[in-house]
């Protein structure tokens, strides 16, 4: 069989990860994410843990999915007590879900020294535990915790466990590397005697605490393993699961396995950052496959190669990951990145032109002073275009105020005014707002669509603080990057400041100016 | 040979990385950094690239390394042009490093449409520069640049290139997966061939593209290298390359080889954070071994095992790499772990009082408005002594204001004032900032000292800005940490708010009451 299973515990495993809190509303929006990308299995919650799972157990009959399967997690009956008689079992066989993923000890060091029973009451709980959830109508998974650390220390011991749950009629046996620290080697020759001793498809389970999360997954794989439980951006307990988004574009584009039918391979980049989203974390930039540098080439070689033949410095082509390819604006990027955007925008310059080499050091000063443009194209643009005389900036600052002030719930908690210059007139803006940056945010909008009513259009997507220099603190140098849009494009802006509310007024005027720009070229195109 | 060489490219490939700028200073920093920790070579960078760097290595002269040996780093000669005529190699030659590492081809895509020039010249580039860098006394290390792709494709031209390389004088041969794309599989199968066909020691320098560089470290000394090119912390061209950090730690504790006698791996964790902090990223939470979350549990069956027996869920003791172990505040961790943080500041109560109960509906209240106490712990005691009434809260901000203002370099750009009460008295203090929150820190000061000299001991050490909900730009909810300490501890505080200035002036404020309380407390004792 050539078909790999997916199994997502993002909601699950995942919220074990430090910082993650999930509202109900994200669980929802993360089940809806999953379900539109093709994932075979997802992993919801744990509903016999505590009532309000229970209840979202409930809520998901509401929740319509169209490619997955939604799995209940527990764990097997309390020692000493009869499994129909066991609280969080019953709960688990009356949750809404046909699936249940039970776990159970595969090692006699938790058997003994953590459960604190017999080797014998420990197959005991395995055992009445999936019959009964069986007898409940449940499909049944059996995760073997530990099963890696369990079979190194007695392998007889951890294969009866697995051979237990089979015969007890769990559908699936996941060997779990729970403690993270199985080496790639190890899982191949252990999966290959689980897989031989069991009849059910084997799984893996992984964790990444000596960075071989999705080796490991794969090492599986290459043993016989036909499915994979991880999350789809690799966060949860301490150094997290299999990062999915990887292992499955490995699976599929290195080694010619199949997905779900229903897997959109090509979705795999906006699937992770919407779930990064939604988790409220920053996914890494440099992760596998979808991280915004994936195919971000900043060497000046590289992107030498890269022009002439992508093959020579990508290992596959971005658009199969719906990534893109990014050439950066650096100094060790060399002139050549900075001559080729240079000649997007102007393409009368060469690389030896005064005014290239002028830019060049001008780039050095702002970095100096703060700025990136990596990240901050339109910015960039705007730099460029101001400095060969291409453009006017539209608009001065002449000044600014905000006051801050103590919230009493009664009135915004901040106030700013602000006086702009368009040719020689001037005008006063002023409005209030949840914090000295929206405020100004308001007042620059109301001065400047006396002269720019299109500025309206304008919808801030993203506002990023970066303080640079954590050790000054509360007087350190802050990077602000603003992401907009007007409906049609969206753009990226940066300012640089200690003071912030500085940083944050000059990329919100270059983010302005970008929209002025964009409109008159459009205009003088007509 | 049970020893493994490690060599770091920080500051060479590392600097190729998205986002990653070095000043002068941060590369003396961080050689010293890497010497220190005893790593065996420290590849500084490319002093044929420009005379920044060339001058970079003058200066190293007068940096004292006692572990370490620095390497310089460049390309074979170009074609039709004689090894002694090559400008760069002529620079290389000349630089301030006993080693040289150079890179050449050995993929014949890149022979034929990349440098365009034929195999056998490609050979000779590769011999004769090795010669002639050899006749000016140099140590030559040569890069295989996509060696795996190139062997794949030709091994007989892979084997020869490298063969080349050796009998020119090279004293390693490095196999680098430049693209990063090759299989763990692949690297052992490949790695063992090369280690075959010379005789001198055999290193691996893998990228990060499918999430697989260490796991390809671990595959290619399994097959006979023993050489390991990574960065410290993995940061490199796209995906990165191999995160030595992890591998060290890996080869050393869970496959017993030798690093050098003087590599300290108790500095691992701290070695990794002092170069993430002068590199100017945040380094990943869930990083293996130096992770901040590495050994942080968060499960409450997990909290519970660990505090049985710290083997049962972790795959290693964190003192090992000098990290330590974590039991996380939150609701996934269930009442044990907030009873074990109540009980260590109030012994007296259970898990069963009605104050715990209160407490964890308190904490979820928090949670939901943007609070979270994983990393502030000193905001949770202060919140849990206030509510069971063990402390009063030392002083009330009456209200605040903050002036910001468009900077003309003669003044600050904001000011603050804010009055304070305690017992009964008010004090206004005013000052001006660097911003509005640098401002408002001074004001504080200066009211509060008035009743409670010791806050001038107070120093700043780090302030971070997390926005919460990226959608909703300037409006968004943030959640400001600070950490301060007074020479003694040092304890971290939050606030949120959709006002940075109120949430800012939350967590300074927890800030001060936490160290009059730490104060009051010793006194008492007294």
């Amino acid at each position: 069989m050539n078909r790999i299973e997916i199994f997502d515990s993002t909601l699950r495993d995942g919220a074990q990860g430090e910082g993650i809190v999930f509202s109900l509303q994200d669980k929802i929006n993360i089940i809806k994410i999953l379900d539109d990308f093709g994932i075979d299995f997802i992993e919801a919650g744990n509903p016999s843990s505590n009532p309000k799972d229970f209840e979202f157990f409930e809520k998901l009959r509401s929740v319509p999915v169209k490619n997955s399967k939604i799995v209940a997690f527990g764990s097997t009956r309390r020692k000493g007590e009869k499994a129909e008689d066991d609280e969080a079992l019953c709960k688990l066989a009356l949750c809404n879900a046909e699936y249940v993923t039970i776990f159970g000890k595969s090692w006699l060091l938790h058997v003994n020294e953590i459960i604190k029973t017999t080797p014998e009451e420990n197959l005991d709980m395995i055992k009445s535990s999936v019959e009964f959830l069986k007898s409940r109508g449940k499909h049944i998974f059996f995760d073997a915790e530990h099963f890696f650390d369990g079979f190194k220390d007695n392998p007889d011991y951890a294969l009866t466990v697995i051979k237990t749950a089979e015969k007890a009629g769990a559908e699936r046996i996941i060997l779990c590397d729970t403690n993270g620290g199985t080496l790639p080697d190890e899982v191949a020759e252990i999966t290959k005697k689980a897989v031989e001793s069991v009849s059910v498809p084997v799984g893996i389970h992984p964790h990444n605490d000596i960075s071989c999360a999705e080796a490991n997954c794969l090492s599986a794989v290459k043993a016989g393993a036909t499915h994979i439980q991880g999350t789809f951006i690799g966060f949860g307990e301490r150094c997290g699961n299999a990062n999915l988004s990887s292992v499955m574009a490995t699976l599929k584009f290195k080694l010619g396995y199949n997905l779900s039918e229903s897997a959109d391979m090509s979705a795999l980049t906006k699937t992770a950052r919407h779930i990064a989203e939604i988790s409220n974390i920053t996914l890494n930039d440099g992760l596998a496959y979808v991280g915004k540098s994936a195919f971000s080439h900043k060497g000046g070689m590289h992107i030498d190669g890269v022009a002439k033949n992508p093959r020579s410095f990508e290992h596959i082509s971005p658009e199969l990951v719906g990534n893109k390819r990014n050439f950066l604006i650096s100094e060790v990027g060399g002139r050549s990145v900075i001559l080729s955007k240079i000649k997007q925008i102007a393409p009368e310059y060469d690389k030896d032109s005064v005014e290239v080499r002028s830019i060049m050091e001008l780039l050095k000063n702002m970095e100096y002073r703060g700025y990136q443009y990596e990240a901050a194209e339109a910015s960039f643009e705007l730099l460029v275009k101001n400095y060969l005389g291409l453009m006017n900036m539209f608009f001065d600052i002449v000044f600014f105020k905000t006051i801050g002030e103590t919230s009493d719930d009664k009135q915004a908690p901040a106030s700013a005014m602000i006086k702009v210059r368009v040719d020689g007139k001037t005008q006063i803006g002023a409005d209030e707002g949840d914090g000295p940056v929206n405020a100004i945010d308001k007042a620059m909008r109301s001065a400047l669509k006396v002269f720019y009513p299109q500025i309206e259009e304008l919808r801030l997507v993203d506002y990023k603080v970066r303080v640079v220099d954590g050790n000054a603190a509360t007087a350190a140098m802050v990077r602000v990057l603003i992401e907009t849009t007007d409906g049609e494009d969206v753009w990226t802006t940066v300012g640089a400041s200690t003071d912030i509310i500085g940083a944050s007024v000059t990329a919100l005027a270059d983010s302005m100016r970008y929209k002025l720009m964009k409109d008159s070229e459009k205009h003088n195109k007509r």
